[in-house]
């Protein structure tokens, strides 16, 4: 079979996942615990596989880390489920319930999306999170996992699969995806797909992007700013601003340029050099800033850059507006910081900064679905158009109108023979 | 200037415009009903060109009632603009506030989605709800209208756009598009545009899907149902379908495909067939309903089609189930209606019918921002993501996530030197 008829199959099986009662999703939940628990063994010899593979191909140590899947990781997967099942049904919600008028009930309640196809990077516990995410969420999930943990993924995909199947979940309501070829067929199909979530390199997002008819939420650049204003804490500044550097360089959240205002230019600009240096990381500075410091010149390709790597840009301006103003030109609209003790100006750049994160005072790497309480994400979008920001449970859900009448038609409301009489019933 | 060029002037007038208070986006409001009140003559002589023109084109007597713009429709709109000025503030508001840890509060706020641009029919009060939705959630707008209304849109946007103006407003806040040329320039502005709202013909919306990267929010194809349940009451089926195909048969809302429940179909089928020839409905049936009526045999084309015309399609079904399967497969997931006097299968229908509508025992043109009680609709979406159905004001606001820190790094929370105590505060 096809990609295309595997997906249509998907498809056909959503509105039946997308009917599934509260007791049903947790029930399979519960079943995914039990049999990872039962099966860890042959996770874990899997994963030993994709990890001498990864030796033998020569990747990097902190990558390797990442596609570790061990006691430790397993037991936070498991605690990531439970919390899961312990949340409030993300499904049947009722955000509305209005009479139009006698006899006539509008009610708007959450549903899934539908299908949903998630393609990320190399982390055996990311397939697992995904996974649990869009059955809690009643949604089918078309996953494509990076290569590098193929041999996790498939027992991993398999156990899951077995397990929610178990618990009377329909034939087609999970499909994995293991050849990368299969990714160009996946964007064909924008008849059964209903939303596409890449994660991965901000040249790969882009591809996906603009090689899908299908809507697609993520997040391509993750180029933060933090500015310092003429107002800020300079011994807050300094940790914040090596946090959001260091803390985790290739993240998306992690900062790209520091703007810093005029007036406290000199003061901080030596204070923030040396603890650059001993964190290791590049500073590339302005003219004044390269004066004050010695460090290399900064071009104007540093404003659009996303190093994802220990180097910082840095330049002065001489207000918050200024700062504001290059913000959102240059910025990707995903994280950015002002470091200031004024409220009045914090508020001000909250407000006309055009980000799904402002923040004041704090590092830009909280940008995070489990750190912000949501128990886990699918993703970060940068989008304004459905979910910004981190994206939880409540992101992978829409909603239905459902009107409940007494035989009433429109031509006695069009002929004036009845008028409405809107009132809100919750 | 180019297109982009000004549709770049747009966007960096997006975050002041995002900035303004509920109060200068009210009084802009209200500058707009006096500048309407104070300048209708030119409206009207402007309008009246606007319908000789037709009137030699040869346009139908129909269309010229929707081009026409009198004392009338300046009503509607002005009491449409003061009801929206009552309504409560799309912005601004906080859905979520919450402790992360001490020191760190996380705000979930309401913000426009920047710039929207809106093409639609030549419809002169279109063009006034469009910018007064705009306005009031704080968004820009970048307008293109029907050209068979060219020289009332002119005098139009002219007044409005003074009217904002004075009021405070940015100079690039809204911007009208005349040439239909120009509609494929901005379909290119997707670094300028933040959103895409096509109103019109099914092949004209499908045109600018395929053919942008922008994100589109509306619906190509209404293929709207009729299931007639085995438990149906059929004298209230007759005229609910009579008003879902007549009362304006070219709506996306209209019905096109009925679904009769076998047992029921020997004993509505005659009644129907009759009122429906009243009503100057032409009817394609299955081999049965020929058998049984003399109508016009369907084809599975009929299935897939969106008359727009007085024409009604019609099959027997043997399950409530059955009729599901019909309206997945082969519907819009717009607006679909069953007609039972059981409720438990009506709530089985509505939990598994995919659309944006589910009803009851009620016409599918209900299906409409005003009948929804929204006060207006910018359109219709059949899409999954973001707004879903009638779309009004708060299908044009996305969200930002405000983080109030006191010096908080993430670095303290991965260490375990801190950890996160989640507490929401509203």
């Amino acid at each position: 079979m096809s990609i295309k008829e595997q997906a249509e199959l998907v498809k056909l099986a959503s509105p039946i996942m997308a009917g599934s009662s509260e007791e049903q999703r947790n029930k399979a939940l519960m079943a995914i615990v039990k049999a990872l628990e039962e099966h860890k063994n042959e996770i874990f010899a899997a994963n030993k596989e994709d990890l001498e593979q990864a030796v033998k191909d020569g990747v990097a140590a902190p990558i390797i880390k990442r596609l570790k899947f061990d006691e430790t990781k397993l037991k936070d997967v498991i605690a990531g489920i439970n919390d899961l099942i312990g949340l409030k049904d993300p499904l049947f919600q009722k955000q509305m319930k209005r009479q139009l008028d006698e006899g006539m009930i509008l009610v708007r309640e959450t549903c899934p999306i539908g299908v949903i196809g998630v393609i990320f990077e190399a982390r055996p516990d990311a397939l697992i999170q995904i996974s649990s995410l869009c059955i809690k969420s009643g949604n089918c999930v078309i996953l494509k996992g990076g290569s590098e943990t193929i041999n996790s993924n498939r027992v991993l995909f398999q156990i899951i699969y077995d397990a929610v199947r178990k618990s009377g979940m329909p034939e087609n309501c999970m499909l994995q995806l293991e050849a990368r070829s299969e990714i160009s067929e996946l964007l064909t199909c924008n008849a059964y797909v209903d939303l596409l979530i890449p994660r991965g390199s901000n040249s790969f997002v882009q591809y996906i992007m603009d090689n899908t008819k299908i809507p697609v939420m993520g997040h391509a650049d993750g180029i933060c700013h933090i500015y310092v204003d003429k107002e800020a804490d300079l011994d807050k500044a300094v940790p914040i601003i090596i946090d959001a550097k260091t803390q985790y360089a290739s993240a998306c959240n992690a900062v790209e340029t520091l703007l810093i205002h005029q007036e406290v230019l000199d003061t901080f600009i030596p204070k923030l050099y040396s603890a650059l240096k001993e964190n290791n990381v590049t500073l590339r500075g302005s003219e004044q800033i390269v004066h004050l410091t010695g460090c290399s010149e900064s071009s104007e390709k540093d404003n659009y850059t996303e190093y994802l790597d220990l180097i910082l840009s840095a330049k002065e301006v001489n207000s918050v507006d200024e700062a504001i103003e290059h913000i959102n030109y240059f910025g990707s609209h995903h994280t950015d910081c002002i470091i200031t003790e004024n409220d009045d100006t914090a508020e001000y750049f909250m407000k006309y900064v055009d980000s799904a994160g402002v923040y004041q005072n704090c590092s830009t790497r909280f940008a995070d679905g489990y750190r912000y309480g949501f128990g886990a994400e699918v993703g970060i979008s940068t989008s304004k158009i459905h979910a910004r920001g981190p994206v939880g449970l409540e992101g992978l859900v829409s909603y239905k109108y459902k009107l409940y009448g007494s035989g009433n038609i429109v031509d006695d409301y069009a002929k004036g023979k009845r008028q409405f009489h809107f009132k809100d019933l919750i």
